[in-house]
């Protein structure tokens, strides 16, 4: 696996206004998009800070993957997205060395990146993805 | 607040041993130090991935932040930490904006780094550093 880069770290927040209104205000950062996933059940706002991204993620159903998190666990820290250039490739390797695959073989993700997760059960209870051009 | 990238992403680990397979082994990183903060009771080993480093860190005492935070909720991300170019004035100014500090100066982080932390109370359940040489 050739990791490059944090390409993002995906935060669960309650109320994006709420969020955005901190990241931007106290810490100085720009939202420069905001992008519905209609099938994740989630609403997403991005931040670049220096090579990596905040991407906070209000869900928008209780019963999608974010709302559960927070029900669970309360707001924060959700998920830590690794680049790769290969992410299928990236995908069979880890699954080699036995690691447990939420996608089997890459998915459409946000920002017209490929995307796959591993389940945090084989990653130390880091939920990680992977993220690439192909 | 000036924060220039993401200067490191924390995360609790049960045993540094088998984290620092994992993070070497499966996903390729190299772990280019490993470091005892006697006062914080957690022993912690990073790796560079881009501008980002992630720091492990394993509690030395069940009574220790990491070790509490464990027993609470498992292992997995921890804090993130921002870039800044001047710790002490970034403090005052979150504090300014209504945000509850832990560290109300800047104290003494690992890698000869100035640190203060954000209260998560404040910070939409993130708990998050600032670092930076001054």
């Amino acid at each position: 696996m050739n990791i490059t880069h944090i390409e993002h770290i995906g935060i669960a927040v309650e109320n994006m206004e709420e969020a955005i209104a901190y990241y931007e205000n106290v810490l100085g950062l720009k939202c420069y998009a905001i992008e519905e996933v209609a099938d994740q059940k989630v609403k997403t706002a991005f931040f670049m800070v220096g090579q990596t991204k905040v991407e906070l993620l209000e869900s928008t159903s209780p019963e999608g993957p974010i709302g559960k998190f927070i029900e669970n666990r309360g707001p924060g820290l959700h998920h830590l997205a690794f680049a790769v250039s290969d992410v299928a490739q990236s995908l069979q390797k880890a699954e080699a060395k036995g690691m447990r695959l939420i996608d089997k073989a890459p998915r459409q993700g946000a920002e017209g990146l490929k995307i796959g997760f591993l389940h945090p059960k084989s990653t130390l209870g880091v939920l990680t993805e992977l993220c690439g051009k192909k």
